[in-house]
């Protein structure tokens, strides 16, 4: 089986990580080119689909952070199959970037302490309202009455045991730029069995 | 196996029809509301996403319509494995609707009549500019020079032999609205052995 927890080794920048930022840059106006929409497979093997927000990449790594409830189907679909692919759509520079890869679950008791320590400083820097989720009632269960949604104090030092940090580390980008004419299609592929700290991508251009 | 081709039999509307349809209408100010996120599975099971357009639905059906290119990798992955999940986020209303089913292939050489009819319709309907994109070079394959792009004449009246049309058969949809305070989600779900002449949906208010 698989570890537990990605090597929290430093990775040089990968080079889709530019043309991503810069999308980022110039979309930075609209509130939803932070939602990208994350496939990963339901335990019965067919696929699932939901917009995640994005929460920046841990730091000095290529990875993307997300946040999720533990009592949400994405988690136990995660540790039946960590295989995924993010399709990121920016609508003002009309670009897509699909990422694949494989995500990781970071939990309460997840060591090391990096990556603990990451989530309960993404629990500290999400909004008030976001954090409050958290505290509400079952997901999916039938609808609670509305006082079960009421404002509850959460600390803000100790994350709740059911916030839970996703990292998605990318093995494959396709980057589509839709606006050129013709449509320009860049392939990062990285190369296999090499150690995260001197990892290498290979880059291809393509029909679109 | 399962049939090449979904029965004709036209349905009843569906009840998540209307609000996808209200969503629609609010959101139609912005080109990109028409597009969505279907995730499919590869052929090594691992899952992929990418954006699609949605192409209205197929007359007299609740069944969504996309195009697609015979030379694309997703055809393989639909015909070795036709589940789906859709996520379909709308930026302006704040409302996501995830719509999971089957994928239903129609080619050159699908019957019955109306499905061809349909297709050859579709082609007739979209631009000039969509149209092209099936005369242009290998898709993935490494980029050709720019003067293979150029302005080929497509004939009108028949599509060319890779110009698909996909069906999107629906079995739940899943409904969040995130203006509510707190959310609300609705779940539709469609009762199984029911013949689509008169398929009946159960419509339930979960926790979001």
């Amino acid at each position: 089986m698989t570890s537990q927890h990605p090597s929290p080794t430093i990775e040089p920048l990968a080079p889709w990580r530019s043309p991503l930022a810069r999308a980022i840059h110039r979309n930075r106006a609209l509130p939803s080119a932070r939602y990208l929409q994350l496939a990963t497979l339901r335990v019965d093997g067919t696929p699932a689909n939901r917009s995640v927000v994005f929460r920046g990449f841990l730091t000095g790594t290529n990875r993307l952070m997300f946040i999720s409830d533990r009592r949400s189907e994405k988690i136990n679909q995660i540790i039946h199959n960590p295989a995924t692919e993010a399709c990121w759509y920016f609508t003002k520079t009309r670009e897509q970037f699909r990422l694949a890869g494989r995500l990781w679950l970071i939990s309460a008791d997840t060591a090391p302490a990096t990556l603990q320590s990451a989530r309960v400083t993404l629990w500290q820097n999400i909004s008030d309202s976001a954090r409050r989720q958290f505290a509400w009632p079952q997901p999916k269960a039938p609808r609670s009455p509305n006082d079960a949604f009421a404002t509850h104090t959460l600390d803000l030092q100790a994350p709740p045991l059911c916030f839970c940090l996703l990292l998605l580390t990318v093995h494959s980008v396709d980057h589509l730029d839709l606006r050129a004419e013709p449509q320009n299609r860049h392939l990062y592929q990285k190369l296999e069995n090499q150690p995260p700290e001197n990892s290498q991508w290979q880059t291809t251009i393509v029909n679109p």
